[in-house]
């Protein structure tokens, strides 16, 4: 299995609510590095997984409703708690509805699965990994 | 599949039987960076995949036995090289007991896998991953 | 010149007045991993600049009351904006005061300065260094 | 599963053919931090998945037809574009024959399996992963 | 004195001349990570050393006409070797010509002193420090 | 100022003695990562600092007495404390000697300082920097 990934960053708010939190529970921030693989059984006829170029762009645009933002005044994210864990799943979905819809430049089906990495600090990360047919 | 990793860091001396090792037959010692992994299918309902500040303790917990130690000198360590990738194995066995002792403040049950990676080097590193059940 | 560097992060959140600052005008927030340097001209009887332990614990008392916070709602930071420099003078000068009370565990006329580097993202960061004395 | 990953560095130029390639189509270079890991379910009688210093050697010696050379030119990669993904493939299948061929200190039907990472920037990188046998 | 510094990256191919350099006497390439510090001794009311955003832009400027290239062919580079340390020197004069040309949004003559930082690999780079006026 | 950094690892063990040192008066050990800056203030005519290849030779040639060892038993540092801060002079020494005696390809009087960098984990390290002459 063959993979790509490229990174990015955003700066955000946000809140926690329920007492595991602690005092994450108040309002506070994050500079989130978030790293998005393609990963692909074989490369295509350029030798490659998937453009990066088109693959940094993807990431970008999916990141724009959040940077900058304090999530909890985000209708989107009403009634949950934006952990780092909940994010990877959003950006998942966000750059998987780019494959299917062959935004990166190359037969979608042809993209086995996604893995979102998000770190949180340089001693916290999380990740989510699943196909994305 | 989602995952969560904290990390800590531990300074060690220890040597090794086997000229396979080298020079590393002598006394030595290492600062190893050991991030722990927690895989879980889902989110709870907090959106988390375990408590990240439990996450620290029951590492930390696992470390302190180690931590500022000559391995040679501890008695679980006889007759064993004390390698990086043995260590890993060690430090898993710690910490999939605190997740199915219910210790990272979530249904054990629910944590499917954990891995330990540890870094020796910027150069080196080891990982085990395992399921937890 | 010897120096000795520990480090620690915090999560927070806060907004910026003023146009140069563009989207950061709106409540974002950012991990900030912040490092402090203690220079001196010799190593005292231990063969040491600080005791490191000191060292981090002064750091994370200086931390504290700005971790986990929104910036913006501290009676401190009326008025001001928290750009990443204006913090690196913050907290150089709550650790040059732990100096000057002998709080690193040695005589503070012993360290001739400071330096504070505050890292906001992998590709942006600040510091401000000066003499205690 | 266990895993030992050890890195070296490469210095190399290049260039693409294909649109999509956009300014990479110059011929231009790149740093390539290379990682090898070796996957086995379980540790020799060492303690150990393979001698590191041995993995070190046998990455080395894969690489050194490859550093410091313009791979346009190189009659092996005649008529290929040398992507950071195909190369993921190259330096595997250099050091799955080694691994086959028991260069790596320990039977090598022990090792199950052997994952290259190349990192061509702090923002981007690829990897193959695939069993040995 | 304070600084702020921002970070970019480049992929360029180039050889050197003369026996010291061994085998990068052929064509070779290179990641170059390059950070910018500008130095000051105040902020300016908006409590920043220089725009963040403005000065990726003037660093991504001073690049263009690198990035993507062999420097063998450029005409600017005609009969040196681009070194990594002749390139630190190469970058710091575009950027002291922007801050005195006010490109940074502030009056130039509050910046004292410029460093370039330039990282060819995890385990070497150079740097060039002078001031603006 | 013009300045090259190159950088190479030891493991090490060794034992403070002072209660200053907490646990750390056991016997334990680090990693550490040493980086050796040379410092000039011009290029010379192949437009470097010093020859890189040279400088990693004379750092790894000064490393080689403390590599794998327990520093405890090693007669040159009978009685001292071989903390990060007191390594840092001692590797500084034998550096400014090699500068002196011209093992560094140029005419040592060229170079003005030498800064030595050890990181002795992720978040603690220290450095010494002096001139040559």
């Amino acid at each position: 299995m063959y993979a790509v990934e490229v990174s990015d960053q955003i700066m955000i708010a946000h809140s926690f609510r329920g007492e595991v939190f602690g005092p994450a529970q108040k309002v506070h921030g994050a500079t989130f590095v978030i790293r998005v693989a393609f990963l692909a059984d074989t490369l295509d006829r350029h030798g490659i997984v998937v453009d990066i170029a088109r693959a940094h762009e993807v990431l970008k645009d999916a990141l724009v409703p959040l940077n900058y933002h304090n999530l909890d005044e985000l209708p989107q994210f009403k009634g949950v708690n934006t952990t780092t864990e909940f994010l990877t799943k959003h950006v998942f979905d966000a750059l998987a509805a780019a494959v299917r819809d062959g935004k990166l430049g190359r037969d979608g089906r042809e993209i086995a699965a996604i893995r979102i990495t998000i770190g949180e600090s340089p001693s916290a990360r999380a990740w989510y990994e699943a196909p994305v047919w």
